[in-house]
């Protein structure tokens, strides 16, 4: 066994240390069985029955709006994780949580048994969207093949609608893969306004709309109307509350109004900074 | 069956509650057969018998003429639907229509059977081309073979040329696979000018043209001089003129026409707005 | 056998010579068994037995605390090269030596046998790192499936951790897969920071633990508190004097003491030419 | 068969027409065999027996000096095209000549059997290297297999070194994938001078030396000193003379130096626009 006894030499590169060994070994290659890493890694802790699960998606997005609707109803049902999708094309990269554990990017997979009516749900959730246009459509047509083999046939997705400016009462907006599922939605106060949206929808809200209905899946996008500029709890309580009864599941949202409450006074602070009162005409009225 | 009761922990990333399940999992990872998408996902209505046709290609590009020309071709003559082509090369994302039906970003392959000595049609139409150079050559390779099965041993790809300046009898330019093809389109009115495309083809245009040469396919590119400022129907017309003639078929152009006019008045506007009519001498005579 | 004679003809593109060929070429479209580029391609010169190896990587990073600190390490041991690996996702270039050899651009595979109660260690070293995040991961999970071959269940990646100002005493933070191993980490002094990293760990240093904790092997990051700035030696010396209790090393670390006095000097220059001494009260008493 | 008998209907997409009949589609879902494009298609119009022949790159890069010095060889001795090289990694465009026939964009290989001494030869030629570092590595790769499959050992790789200032004499520098290549080539003339280049060799010439090596092939990289700032003759005239000793061929360089003389005049016109002659003291001399 050749030892070749490894010396620092400063000055030069490393690799030349090695070079005199490579010459020779074109017929040495070897990958020793190595195999390359899937686009995409999806663990499982549990593979349910489930009857008709629909599935609901709420990643980040214009807003957040979607990801604060979807984490909200994920906090009021009981839900359990199934498993957890890692894919080269999430950011390479690891989340420290305060404990100083980390965890690799990710997207979730959790599920809720139906209870009071409500069906069973396949809920989609993370931090993260594909990097590139490719790895947003592998892992949309990923997640819907699996909720596929768990017997999906319906899906919902949740988002924003940025407009640029604050809404009071923001309108909750949709899209659906036939017209039928539209009237359907617009009984249940879903607004489909002419040209709105009229860029269509990006990433994985409208990826598992467009390839559901390839897959021959009804889906359903639900956009809450948001400013855009602020992480928008208040859209993501006009999304719920429709999802909600479409659902037919019961939701407490004070913990939605709270923060929308906190991001209002931000809001309204950061407003009085960029226009403050400006002083009235009877205090300069003694200058000459 | 574990059941890992499921918390909204608020500063916690949702990671974490996952991450201790995540541990022992080495031996547990599961893909559920599901498999990679598919560069390409073509879904086909119908496969007709079809004799010797010629594929027609008329996706976006310079001024659209190529698009407008071959979605007025389509208009003109009884075409039938029968083939969706999608695509993780497309953007991410879905198409809303005025019903609120959203669609996956797809090309669209259309036939017709010929009549009165028109040649049967295989019609390549879309609002998108690849994203990527990769996708672009993907995509063409793959409407190619698709053709190729189909019994195509012909194409004409429709295109503009832009020239920077508006023009009022826009000229047909032409490329071909071969010098005969050239020698017989010149006989067609088209202009084979030197150093005209200089910097060649870009896009599908192209591509169809040079992988059409490689497969042993003939090939033609038809591009309408345009200012490319505009979307540009007078090209498109002119394009259209000339294919019409070597497909012997008879088409009605009043709506090109009407479009025109529409974008002759804009322009004509613009323009005045960019230099108003200077007030003459004698307005400002009076002034000492 | 056709012999085409090669004839240069100014202003005329090569390709066309080739042209008139290509037509009928449909058929003879041959590739002579000639096989992709695999992503990663590894060269093992040795394949050795190793007894439960820990897997040390030292990519370039911030301020190359990793680099420097895995590269002294590296000094101080009997390490072997037993591996290059090469990469379609590292730059495509060749690094040239001070003798006009040239290297492909790669990562390097040492491993040193444990003496004196040190464990058996596989070191990851080189100058590059992935230029896609998609790279990254690939090179990751390959590394980490070779160093599981050899009987790993245990990473270090050590790293910088950015703070954008000189540091006299740099701490070393740390991350890992499991609490368990964050008590023991504090335990040899590393500092677990609620909230630090914020921004997670990116690239090798990040995907290692992220990967390996989904392979179900333990990892910790550690991570040289440094200014960014500069080539951090300091940093890397704190870092190897945590990771050689843990690993009941001896080090010497004059070298790095000289590196870091160096750069202590350059800096200091620095601040000179920036903020010059300004001119003492007195000097300017005289005037007026 | 339903006839979907296609209409156009302004204003609404045309992706909705085809909707409807997308629903029930999941399973109708078929892609008539139709096979993704290689990364690389190769097509031999001959494979000719060669004895060890020596691989020759003159692709574009710096002063397009590697690409001007091939051409000329290829223009100085019998040659014939045995390959085309075609990638979805070049522009997705193709080129158009004189006489309007398109040509497909692509790299060429040559081969010249070798007379009076001269060893036999494959060149490879184009006006393209891999848009991308995944697409060089894959180009030099396939190039490499192909070249070893004919029996090549050896690969000279021609470039430019820029210095960023006009020279008269340019040096020729080199590296190479072993130390004694190093040494014979110093006594050819080769300059392998510590430190250039510092930056590697970027691109396929440097990739071919790289591979090579990893495949046991002993490579050479010829860098003609120039400016940068033009395609430059004279860089290419001195990397070639030093490779017709080497070869041991006969060469004509009138060509090359009657190119050089061109650019020599443009360049001193250019300067001359820069810094025009100043007007002399006296002219001035009138004044007050």
């Amino acid at each position: 066994m050749r030892r070749l006894l490894y010396r620092y030499r400063p000055g030069t590169p490393r690799m030349t240390s090695g070079g005199s060994t490579v010459e020779g070994s074109g017929k040495k290659i070897s990958t020793r069985d190595v195999v390359d890493m899937e686009s995409i890694k999806t663990i499982f802790y549990e593979e349910p029955e489930l009857k008709d699960p629909i599935l609901i998606e709420g990643l980040p997005g214009v807003g957040n709006v979607g990801k604060l609707a979807a984490e909200h109803l994920l906090d009021q049902i009981e839900a359990v994780k199934m498993a957890d999708i890692y894919s080269k094309h999430f950011p390479p990269q690891v989340v420290v949580d305060d404990d100083g554990v980390s965890n690799l990017v990710n997207n979730e997979l959790y599920y809720s048994k139906g209870e009071g009516g409500r069906p069973d749900l396949i809920m989609l959730l993370g931090d993260y969207q594909g990097l590139t246009p490719e790895g947003q459509y592998e892992l949309s047509d990923h997640v819907l093949q699996v909720a596929i083999k768990f017997g999906a046939k319906m899906v919902f997705t949740l988002g924003g609608y940025g407009i640029g400016k604050m809404v009071e009462e923001p309108r909750v907006l949709g899209a659906a893969t036939d017209i039928e599922l539209v009237e359907e939605m617009k009984e249940k106060g879903v607004v489909f306004s002419r040209g709105e949206p009229g860029s269509g929808i990006v990433g994985a809200s409208g990826l598992l709309l467009g390839l559901g209905k390839v897959y021959g899946i009804k889906a359903v996008c639900l956009m809450g109307e948001t400013s855009g500029y602020f992480v928008d709890p208040k859209g993501a309580e006009a999304v719920l509350r429709v999802l909600a009864e479409i659902l037919n599941v019961e939701i407490d949202f004070s913990d939605l109004e709270d923060k929308a409450e906190q991001i209002d006074m931000i809001t309204s602070k950061l407003k009085e900074i960029e226009n403050p009162q400006e002083p009235k005409r009877e205090d300069l009225g003694y200058i000459g």
